[in-house]
């Protein structure tokens, strides 16, 4: 079933956005809709149009954990400050049922955490069978804000990669489909970002100094992007790269992404553990 | 500012739904639209027109608690089998950002949390600093499913009433607002709903050959709930009655309870930590 506003995808969006390992992230424009041919109006109505699809499919995962299914979905936000990580969760992870999603956000790790080794935290969060989890953050910030920072020797950041394959292989062992999603804005957006944060008073509470460390460390940033891109991004569970200074944009390809993960399973509704005409007949007696 | 819609309440609801002790709850019209004076369409409409200062104010508590404030909200709903619970998550929570809301849903105890003691969990669930917490049952099933089942000694259950009200004073002394919502649904509308559930292929999984001796049972709950209604009824935290029969009267009824709670807040936005001037013009200069 194919609507117009689908067709405005030159190629499926798994297929653009995936990430080829070797290319160049620097020379990436932040501002393009890879595979995309429609303006942002049209964009904003695919996502729309995908509200009841996405809801449908949301509910039949749940309802097939909670009939002894193993299959859950696990979307992985990563991207620099203002990439716009919380508003794909907004608008995009909100149009499912609250009932059936698994959020948790990665702040720096508390002192209990970081005693547990940085998996911890992330394996207590992963979703139960039939839920929809989300990371706003993840274990990649292991290779990422602990390289760039220096908050660990190379040896030891250099280690997680491999880690963090094996992690991720035994998480699709248990019937976890990864969805691996990095948010890529330009410096200037990202600036342009922060400035509107100190412009809005509602928005001082999303501001901190330590902001423009990050700014700052722009390009060390993206060399650890382009590693941990090039690393980790597998045949069972790619990276796609969404190019974010256009929000519009990346939360349709994020709906997508997620729509063609749960279109994926091929979920149907469990069939009925019990004899239907005999509880009927249960239930009129009773 | 009172709109249209808004003057369809007769009385503020959480005036009109506030339990009274001692009322009897036998004689309840679980159809009925107490203080609300409006059609369903009016009410739908008026649960529409919520949706942005519900947000804007979940928001603001977010934004409390990420600056060191310590209030949180904290849902709790009660209600027999198909009392439409999990329809006021969707409907009602759904309407704010998913990133601020801590859901749990509490299904019999698993044997290790059955070992903890029946708060434990409950405790663990509770909203953080800035949360809107939910919750699908509660502790009061302790004093619900426990008790009509026989799970415990008269002894044992009784006991649950001021153990709970402890609690609740305590978790309030921590900042929670806590709003507490039983739902109320007739046996004939409670059996409607189930025989739907076995008539589409697509409610087969919610369905369970013991939800009929929840409905045999009906009346032994009414006398739990009543008890139950009675006794944890506080000032601080009092209980509202929703009758249920009428999905969009118990959506409409839940929406409001919840805005009033947080307005009651008086959340504004938290001020700048910082020097707003001296940041704009270090972000301009790096």
């Amino acid at each position: 079933m194919t609507t117009t506003l689908e067709r405005l995808w030159d190629e499926p969006p798994a297929r653009a956005l995936r990430w080829v390992p070797g290319t160049d992230l620097a020379a990436l424009d932040c501002a393009g809709t890879p595979g995309w041919a429609g303006t942002k109006p049209e964009g904003e109505q695919l996502v729309a149009s995908r509200a009841g699809e996405l809801a449908d499919l949301q509910e039949r995962l749940f309802a097939d954990g909670r009939s002894g299914g193993n299959r859950s979905v696990l979307l992985v936000l990563q991207g620099l400050d203002t990439a716009g990580k919380g508003g794909i969760v907004r608008h995009v992870v909100g149009l499912v049922d609250p009932q059936g999603v698994m959020h948790r956000s990665f702040a720096a790790p508390t002192a209990e955490e970081a005693a547990h080794g940085y998996l911890w935290r992330v394996r207590e969060a992963l979703p139960r069978p039939g839920y929809l989890g989300v990371f706003d953050r993840s274990h990649y910030e292991q290779v990422l804000v602990v390289r760039v920072e220096g908050l660990e020797p190379e040896a030891l950041w250099r280690a997680h990669y491999d880690e963090i394959l094996a992690f991720e292989q035994e998480v699709r062992g248990v019937g976890t489909t990864i969805v691996k999603v990095a948010l890529m804005v330009s410096p200037e957006e990202q600036k342009a970002r922060l400035a509107e944060r100190l412009e809005r008073r509602d928005k001082y509470w999303k501001y901190s100094p330590g902001d423009i460390d990050t700014v700052r460390r722009y390009p060390q940033y993206v060399g650890a992007y382009q590693e941990m891109l090039d690393r980790t991004s597998t045949e069972q569970s790619p990276w796609h790269l969404v190019p974010a200074d256009r929000k519009w944009f990346a939360r349709l390809a994020v709906t997508e992404l997620l729509l063609g993960a749960l279109r994926s399973l091929g979920l149907g509704w469990p069939p009925a553990t019990f004899d239907v005409e005999a509880e009927k007949a249960r239930l009129a007696a009773s």
